[in-house]
């Protein structure tokens, strides 16, 4: 069994303007579609950024991995090591530039080689890591605060979010129609206070659900401290609310719920430092940047044995994305929180034929070979013209911003 | 897939009087060999100790495993776990007494479920485990102070050990047969002064060869720094010198070279205490006490992420569990040192057809399906009717040492 064909799609599809600390979403999201082919009629599908720069070492790898056999991970992520050596995917967004290059080059492949194995055995991905320990994956609903639409083009299905009233019809609608049973504010977008006062909203609407902000780092540590002090009571976690794992460090010593984070643990070396100044009390995981499931799996062990919590970090993504999340969080005996993810904002949109559906707020797990979803090439094939035609190359939520706001600056913190 | 059948058989074969700390290893050493059969020829092995109260939770287990997928470790972890709950399998020198009982029962069965997948898709072992980061595993030279042969018995083939020319002979003799490039000699046996010119005499005639000193735990704080100091620049590392994390670590805060341990973090639950306070700087893994071939790659990443050096600990054994340390070797980037194994001194006699040789110190990487060894089913029922015969049912090396010195008393530390 060997890699004869390894191709690289990018693919852009219409994203809500969604808001946060650095700018606003564009109205093109991109992703880069990886498929392994071994010639005998198996594919396997990977997912992951559709940055330029990270695409350029995407392609790189994939041209240097004909040949491979899909079931050594080792020599395939040695492979991919030199193809990208000594070269940076930097961005200009802070997702595509993570220090750990060779780990988010790989990711992609490595899921496509897993579920190239799960099929080739006709075992769902999860057995290759473990096994199943639950039989659902539970997501959280992800909250906006946006415009009503993009400038240029009229208002999207969605609606305004731009207050406490707005979030909460916003959250009205995802758990209405998905079910979901926690909920998450993407905050960091207006001042501080402002944002307090849509979780309390949010806390008389919904009384049962665990809240969760998460501002991206738009707050000092004294700020992070007086939001966390308000917020007391009322978050299951405050995820990034400042820089560094000095800042979060300082934060986590006076806050009274645990601090979150994907954007001061984001590689193993991270690690470390982070775990023992008690800077982290839930890692959110994200196969896409550690390097792929079996590195995802092993993050999770880690936290695991330091008494860290597990939830899962998402971008804009569609669903091979979603069916890798939920093949990792069947197999993590501690994922000890709803995951995270970006899918009710493609609106149904998706590359692949049928969707893992999210129901009662989770995504049940497949129990059919491999990822357990399936390419559908004319929705490719759409997608990849809409890359062709659409402009983006790279993600730059602050340079959109500024094409309405000359002023905006991305700014860590803000307050 | 599914298990049909789970053998468990006991077995005993001849050991030598090697000494250590806790007296002095009995003539007869025991194991037991698991086999799990899916019923279409294919059958997954799996060794583990041979002590009675473990054996019996073995027995638990494997009755209770019937039915049970292979490919699903998760649902054959929660079985075993179920099967032995509220049991402890105490023994009487901490070998199978450990605090980790379910890992501990658990683990040979994954061992044979990994057999058995890998056999079965016609991978080695090493495929699911990531993959092959070498060719070949290394092993040290272990050396241990000896009487010339049991004292019922007439002197054993291995000739006495009793003082620095002895131990250099006996390495001579081990670095000739197998060609080690580094050597382990098990200390704790004589007051350390005697051990430190064992070392030194190693050093004049192995310059080249990497040395450790392990005494398990037979010294104390005061001792170990005083060893710890004469032996600096002789040694690669020095091995659980006194009991305890926090022992091991006021050791390590003046102890030039790293501690190693297989004595101190045995479990997941050891870790953070151990790396916080900075006790270790060497972890020996041990795939039948940690939970398997997973569980040890698991604790080898931990090490990976803590800066933390990993090798590999040994009892005596047979083959099985010589081919899955292998395999767990091959698949281990971080595999940072020689592995620990006790395979001279069974002098050739194995419970598999082909056992794996060691050869320039090391034992190349099988890539055949599954382990890469066969049950040799003679031998097998030989070493079961030498277990019914040998009276020897709880590994007591005490308790014998006693029966020619009953003044003695196992104590840790002792110097
Ligand atoms: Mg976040
Ligand atoms: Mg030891």
């Amino acid at each position: 069994m060997r890699i004869v064909d390894a191709v690289v799609t990018p693919i852009a599809f219409p994203d809500p303007p969604l808001l946060n600390s650095a700018g606003v979403h564009e109205p093109w999201a991109l992703r880069t579609i990886v498929e392994l082919s071994c010639g005998d009629g198996l594919i396997g599908l990977g997912e992951t950024y559709g940055d330029a720069p990270h695409l350029e070492l995407v392609r790189k790898a994939a041209v240097a991995l004909a040949g491979a056999d899909p079931f050594d991970l080792t020599a395939i992520r040695r492979t991919v090591t030199v193809a990208v050596a000594g070269q940076d995917a930097a961005d200009r967004h802070g997702l595509t530039g993570l220090p750990d290059t060779v780990a988010k080059v790989f990711a992609p492949f490595e899921v496509a080689c897993l579920d190239l194995q799960a099929r080739s055995i006709g075992r769902p991905v999860y057995a290759l890591l473990g096994g199943r320990c639950r039989d659902s994956v539970a997501f959280s609903a992800y909250l906006f605060y946006k415009w009503a639409g993009h400038p240029s083009a009229p208002p999207d299905a969605f609606g305004p979010a731009l207050d406490p009233d707005g979030i909460v019809a916003q959250a009205r609608m995802l758990v209405d129609r998905y079910g979901f049973r926690s909920i998450k504010l993407k905050g960091g977008v207006f001042e501080p206070g402002a944002e307090v006062e849509a979780i309390q909203a949010l806390r008389t609407a919904f009384p049962e659900h665990p809240l969760r902000l998460d501002p991206n780092c738009a707050w000092s540590v004294a700020t992070s401290h007086s939001v966390a002090a308000s917020t007391a009571g009322l978050l299951e976690y405050l995820e990034d609310p400042t820089p560094g794992i000095e800042g979060m460090a300082e934060v986590a010593r006076e806050a009274a719920m645990p601090l979150a984070t994907n954007m001061c643990v984001v590689r193993f070396a991270d690690i470390r430092p982070a775990f023992t100044q008690g800077a982290v009390g839930v890692v959110l995981a994200d196969h896409h940047y550690w390097g792929g499931l079996r590195a995802s799996a092993d993050l999770a062990r880690i936290c695991d044995t330091w008494g860290v919590g597990v939830s899962m970090h998402s971008n804009s993504h569609l669903g091979i994305s979603l069916a890798a999340m939920v093949q990792l969080g069947a197999a993590l005996p501690n994922l000890t929180y709803a995951a995270d993810t970006h899918t009710p904002w493609q609106d149904g949109l998706d590359v692949v034929t049928a969707p893992l559906p999210i129901v009662d707020g989770a995504v049940a797990v497949p129990d059919g070979p491999g990822l357990g979803v399936e390419l559908d090439r004319d929705t490719l094939a759409r997608l990849h013209e809409n890359y062709l035609r659409c402009g983006v190359r790279v993600r730059d939520d602050t340079a959109y911003m500024r094409t309405f706001d000359p002023a905006f600056r991305k700014l860590r913190p803000r307050w």
